[in-house]
């Protein structure tokens, strides 16, 4: 019904998480109405990204260069270094501005049901890092799951020898929740690491 | 912060309606995720859209050639034409699939409020079609509202002596609506336009 060339632009916006058939006919109807500029604007920036961007060849986040502007970073603190599972948390940290150290992303979090085992999410290259480096702290800032939690146990526990500190980062109730929406596990977790006072 | 290419394509998806900055990075992380033939798809699909999409030169939809196959379905009855303020009605009213007469697409809805006055919404173009053809009926199916109604009896006024029959699409409750979620204005016109059990 719809002309070939609409018909393609909305089933591209469907290839979108969280996108379907209606918000793609809205994109659709809405780009085709856009100034040239702006359409093709957007058509090269998804083919430039896609292009350029690559995984920095130290900590594995996203970069359009070899090695990314944290890792060629001097002034960062190189005794730090905090494990993150994805690109995104990196910048999500950064947002936030209190962190200077260095960040290494692993390939996912170990899952035995789903069959990720740790050599499928590059811990290998991780110990490797940590080895050539001289980190006097690991901060493992993961998703608080099951699989969260084994991969913090197996990174701590394939480092043990090198005596370096592993943390990982707080789990509790979000700043401004109310008690009544927090599921029993965080509750469970809140109560269990509580703090004292000072 | 972000890398320059990873940028552009955020503010990309930000040009869209209803996406803002959490979103557009959701969908940026994801697509350049994606593999390149669909990433090169996508692009592609803005391109092309925005480069074949134009409007029907009888009717104004859109299509990807110089006359839309509704107008060029010789099966559709031609003593019928509906009019709509946006392609797009076009399309729903097909997927309802009952309607086999012709449409017609104003830019719009008169708005004196808003400055649009008759000659912005294209109603020259919409007469001199009536005045060619030979309707029985024009349908107006724009939007119940002040404007669609001041759009509406402009379109009956000047076609009045050429003795077709007017008729704008019913308003009222929705199917499966509780009445208690209807504003007063629609409870008004289903009021008003109360039908006879048959």
């Amino acid at each position: 019904m719809y002309p070939k060339s609409l018909k393609n632009l909305i089933e591209s916006f469907k290839l979108l998480p969280g996108i379907g058939d209606k918000t793609a006919e809205r994109l659709a109807f809405y780009l085709i109405n856009e100034e040239e500029e702006k359409t093709t604007f957007f058509a090269e920036s998804i083919k430039e990204a896609k292009e350029k961007i690559r995984k920095c060849s130290i900590c594995n986040s996203i970069t359009d260069q070899e090695i990314c502007d944290i890792c060629n970073n001097h002034l960062r603190e190189k005794d730090l270094l905090c494990v993150v599972e994805d690109p995104k948390s990196i910048f999500l940290f950064e947002k936030v501005g209190t962190y200077n150290g260095e960040y290494h992303v692993i390939d996912g979090l170990i899952s035995p049901l789903d069959g990720i085992d740790p050599d499928d999410i590059g811990l290998e290259k991780l110990v490797k890092r940590i080895q050539k480096g001289n980190y006097k702290e690991i901060i493992i800032a993961v998703k608080p799951s099951i699989e969260g939690e084994t991969t913090a146990l197996y990174i701590k526990k394939i480092i043990e020898d090198m005596k370096i500190k592993v943390t990982r980062i707080a789990s509790g109730i979000p700043i401004g929740t109310d008690i009544e929406f927090i599921d029993s596990m965080t509750l469970e977790r809140a109560l269990t690491d509580r703090k004292e006072i000072e």
